[in-house]
């Protein structure tokens, strides 16, 4: 493949993949959440957002060349900040708070799903252990970001009279950040991913990050919308 | 805690937690599911039954003396055989066989949901990472296999006219096995975990494998039996 017939092949998995086509997303974007199925997922998806730096800095510690850790380093000081109170985690536990849980509670993750917290640690590990080029390409889910953050703030705004616009002031920077990641990830990717098995590696570890995200998903709405069997320890909304 | 008490708690554990009281099991056993839905659990099962001495192999490796290493091993045989064709994987195969998927399409692992993957790759991790002592306590799930062993060999013969005793061949040895390896793993436990935090370290190693098991069978349920919603890529009953 062409870098060009690449990249149409990575967004067609995004078309196939992407987490925006799960039912707890049409759910939670359309209004018909519970105040307790919010809560869950932004309990939930606490724990993926709070290790994205751990990921993050597996990544960068593999990187070769002060260029490409400097690059890499951006994402970490978007998600850690530059001081107590700023950057993407602890705007998360805003929205945390602002749905009615104790940001304690999420930090210390004790109600989260065991599968979350499989999953989750399936990235990092991914990361980790596969080759570089893969860890760099499981990072393109971002080139479909934007638009389930446009549907979500525009959808939990419009249909939830108890969330803010400042509740969800994590996802505006989102909106500039990603697509600088995605431009430099995707531009890897495109000139390093040549031959055919490099190209297969890179498509299927865009496969297997859709499938990290679909299956907090799927987690969440077995424990919290149909059937609603939530696991032994896990939060239990009130 | 004395040892006993310890041991009590364990037990405990498995009575509130152990994957026995799950709904898909007892579809499973009490003759509810579809040839469709018993073809999904063996096939994802078959990669934690194929991941099993992966698990032994990383905590056998973990091990200080000849004594302890020789007592483990006996898990490896027990799991892998003595000769192509014998061992629990091998019977786990011809399970899936007889049910009627084919053995090189399980060994594929292709079709399992991304969420056994994530959950029996956490449980290698764990024995790899944390201490010794939480690597052998996390196996003490086995101290409640017997029960439900005897429950789905006679559940699934009473109920499904295409198993046979034959097809169930996994089961049979792991009703003597599973006694002995607990019977080590837990005089290991009771003997080494003295301290309170060593104590609650073991008893989270075991919550945590029983999460494992359950979060295995949450997946299956919500893929195949409610909301009944197969994520992409994952294996369609015909």
């Amino acid at each position: 493949m062409t870098p060009d017939e690449l990249e149409t092949t990575l967004r067609d998995i995004g078309t196939e993949r992407y987490h925006n086509r799960h039912p707890f997303h049409r759910m939670l974007h359309g209004g018909e959440c519970s105040r307790g199925q919010v809560q869950a997922w932004a309990l939930n998806r606490y724990y993926y957002q709070a290790q994205i730096p751990v990921k993050d800095a597996t990544l960068l510690a593999r990187l070769p060349t002060a260029d490409l850790r400097r690059e890499w380093r951006r994402r970490l000081v978007d998600h850690d900040g530059d001081a107590p109170g700023t950057g993407g985690i602890s705007r998360w536990l805003k929205l945390v708070e602002s749905v009615g849980l104790d940001a304690a509670y999420a930090e210390s993750t004790r109600g989260i799903l065991p599968a979350t917290r499989f999953a989750v640690d399936a990235y990092i590990a991914f990361v980790r252990d596969r080759s570089l080029l893969e860890a760099i390409a499981s990072s393109l889910t971002e080139m479909f970001a934007p638009k389930i953050i446009g549907e979500r703030v525009a959808g939990m705004l419009a249909h939830y009279d108890w969330i803010t616009r400042d509740a969800l002031a994590y996802f505006t920077p989102r909106l500039t950040q990603a697509p600088q990641d995605v431009a430099f990830a995707l531009g890897y990717v495109r000139e390093h991913a040549r031959t055919q098995t490099e190209q297969e590696a890179v498509l299927a570890a865009l496969r297997f990050k859709c499938d990290v995200l679909w299956a907090q998903l799927d987690a969440l709405h077995h424990a919290y919308v149909t059937p609603g069997l939530i696991p032994p320890g896990a939060f239990v909304p009130r």
